[in-house]
């Protein structure tokens, strides 16, 4: 075991809302992958890193031995109910700031109420830009009134939000052309949209998906680039970071700051580009849960490349608490051991390692989104 | 050194006949390479993780020194013959079950020769796709003969044999049209390549390599897919498996299983796809034996997204018994450190690691192939 | 910590000049990072796996402590001036034969310059294609002339330098046709550039630069080529090694070797194309420095493939010495670890650690390159 390295309170600057009710077995499994589907005849999803990451982490918070049986765990998790197992998972995580991506809501706690169970944390948001075209496009009456709601929502959102977030690499890939479409293809693509969808319909249409990126560009806030694995909607070849190349090019005299989110198995290309370019950043992500006890390993690729100002710690925790606690202990580990490592071998002086501990914990993302450092109202290695 | 893993009697779910007859010293090193020519000047074949793996675990079975230098051992094992190396290497192994590929055969021993070294396992076959296309192809009078004969065969083959493979991978690249072509496409085809093949010709014609995949995908039986790393016969970076995404998805609603063997340096895209897919599975394959002395960091990086019940252990070995014993010495020294490691540090129960042992050695590969659990007939640690 | 694996006089094959004069605080931190901007508000390139690795190495060689500030470093830096900063820092490496590809200039030491602040190491010359191809350029009244100029001057070089180096991968990408262009499309490309082209203008064109390549293929010396990671001139995805596929086939025939440089985060596939084409060979280049605390498990990954008579160890060193005491310790530590790790677990002999040690740092660029072995003519673990 390596020697404890401070962490300061932490800033989850990627993250969604936990469920507010009890989930069945099977809604509370689906969670633990991103797959679309039930799991393989034979196969279930707990057995996964992040299934095993669940159940090493969470059952003591419950009162449970570390890697009890799934069965047991679920039975534990409904005896005390939605409320109390999101109080006591959230509360033991140590996030003194959630930056919530409020582009997932479907029965989830909204920011303030997850802020609230997590002993008493700010919350944060970041728009989901996909996710504001869609809900506008739902009530308005013409393309017109389409793109003039869009430009005053995305100004307004400017104006309460700490950042945009661009799930673009779902609903099309990376490959997008770098450079903001015309006026008149951005017309032309809103009619094609608008003539053809079905309300709730999802925006897919590359022109238009390049249009929110640079409206949202222009307002100066950073923005939140989903890059690398995530659920089968999309092709993970086109998710590569790298192809995001000449737009960070083209982005880069406004001064915008481009976040790269995830990334894996494409993080070292996300590192690279957070070394060569002033404006961009990376993330730690949903890499860490997902690859539960190889965290160390991937958490060391992403920092062969990214200088330590430019890495930012997340969970993208969303459903369930249990994704927040192994998101945290997961990195906590992650870092110690690396961190702890370096200086042991003195390849790192341990002054150094505690100030990047701080970096990417949390000083990385209050700079870049602006957040006040808060007084800790609570001991975040204190469990319930 | 890690405490000892209990391993299962194991399934090779992906294998090749070893030479009937001595081979001479080039021919030997050949084996030791994925080149298709002689080692560059002042260097050999030996000295690569594979040769220096061989070297490690194979001498004390023919009475000499680990690491012995590669002239002694050559000459130990002429001393020997072929039979009796045979003999002696497969018989340590701890195979209980071969499954071959078939569609490799020059001197070679068939899969129930193979079985019968191997101290009493069980073989079942494997037919390669490409390999049937072109043996009826030799013998077929028209068109309409070739392609009547060709699905007669394939139906036959999938009544007969646990599996289908695919080297299309070799013969064009991943980047094939996702859909089965049209059948005047397929007529068109197979009037273009009879017209011109000369007998043994190889069948490289993108719409018959796609033809060939669809009519196994129609027979249910499992297809295994080479990714990756390979000879220099194929272009690597067309052989990343997330090239087959869009085929993923077309194949889906026939539930028919995809087993993506390989996909060294793209092992992490090919868990991806077996994570997010449920009919997607993964292979440990070629890439342990040849990354020796790295092997457990190769199975690390396989087992961050590949789920537990989805990872098959092969040797993809060929030609050599050298091939088998470093395939599953590699393999059961990579998992054992790993999983120990994993329970020594608490990230894993014990009962947990000794269960996912099980499925990747054998347990998964019974599943996905429908084989039946034999009573073990040997004690697989024993050596001659 | 590793016991000692004996190294020999190094052989550093990829490398270049370091500054004459004094380096502003600026100046200095910028040949910390490969990015062409200053670093982004409130981040530092100190803060970094290379800066890191800088403030662990050279302090000591100033009379510092390890891993002191910044600041102090270069302070002391100042105080005793670039000419006795160059000497020490050099003169502590054990490179026995600096390889200096002389295609950067301005302000630097000079390749016999570099040779005798080391120590009294040897130095030979690689010449950069392109920029030999942008002087003849400058100069050249006609395209004949030009053309005419170029094909001497690149002979010229062939009995001179010991190699060439191309820069395709920044001046265009990796993903060029393969074959030679004919002579009149190298000739219309001429006529193009020169037409168009200011005093100094760097040369982009594809034909042109397939065109140095194939002239250089043709005089039989060995060609670097730059591929992976580099400054933001080049797009990453496009400097994947694998790209050059089909042009190593095409070079095959010809004899002429092709040595990839550095290639991260695509060394996996440099070092495929080693394994198995015997005319190709890779390199560690900056890959070790970049990456620092993290270098064993890079130079890891690139020992998975690589044949071990194929791997050259280099620093790609330039405008700092200290470039040159980092890329040295960090190979040194990193091949130690490995090594002794896999001498330790009994996976590989210490003959053969010791031998491939030999082969990797010295023995295979001598080969390659055709350089003498000389007589050490000082000791290089020795710090003055």
């Amino acid at each position: 075991m390596s020697a404890p390295l401070p962490l300061p309170p932490l800033v989850d600057h990627h993250c969604h809302g936990v469920a507010r009710h009890d989930l069945a077995p099977d809604a509370f499994a689906a969670y633990l992958s991103e797959s679309d589907a039930p799991p393989a005849p034979g196969t279930t999803f707990f057995d996964t890193q992040l299934g095993f990451a669940v159940r090493r982490w969470c059952p003591p918070l419950l009162d449970l031995e570390p890697h009890c049986p799934p069965e047991d765990y679920l039975r534990r998790r409904r005896e005390l109910g939605a409320a109390e197992v999101n109080r006591r998972l959230l509360g033991s995580t140590g996030i003194a700031d959630y930056v919530v991506d409020t582009g997932l809501t479907d029965g989830l706690l909204a920011p303030h109420e997850l802020a609230a169970a997590g002993a008493g944390a700010a919350c944060h948001e970041i728009v989901r830009l996909e996710w504001l075209a869609e809900r506008i496009a739902d009530r308005s009456g013409s393309r017109a009134a389409f793109l003039d709601a869009l430009a005053d929502a995305v100004e307004k959102a400017a104006g309460t939000a700490v950042g945009f977030k661009s799930v673009a690499a779902y609903r099309f890939g990376l490959d997008l052309p770098p450079e903001p479409p015309r006026e008149a293809e951005v017309r032309a693509a809103a009619d094609r949209w608008l003539g053809t969808r079905a309300p709730g319909g999802r925006l897919t249409d590359p022109v238009l998906l390049r249009h929110l990126l640079w409206s949202a560009v222009h307002t100066g806030r950073p923005i939140q680039l989903h890059t690398g694995f995530g659920d089968p909607d999309l092709s993970l070849h086109r998710c590569d970071p790298l192809l995001l190349t000449d737009f960070v090019r083209a982005v880069r005299p406004t001064g915008c700051t481009l976040v790269l989110l995830h990334g894996y198995p494409y993080h070292r290309g996300a590192a690279y580009l957070a070394n060569v370019f002033p404006h961009v950043y990376a993330d730690v992500g949903l890499n860490l849960s997902h690859v539960g006890a190889s965290a160390e390993a991937v958490l060391s690729e992403t920092l062969e490349l990214t200088p330590f100002g430019k890495l930012l710690f997340s969970t993208d925790a969303h459903g369930l608490p249990e994704r927040y606690v192994v998101g945290v202990e997961l990195f906590r580990q992650a870092l110690t051991r690396l961190l702890t490592g370096w200086v042991r071998e003195d390849a790192w002086s341990s002054g150094d390692a505690e100030r990047v501990a701080e970096l990417i914990g949390a000083g990385n993302a209050r700079r870049v989104y602006g957040l006040a450092v808060r007084t800790p109202v609570h001991d975040h290695r204190g469990f319930p």
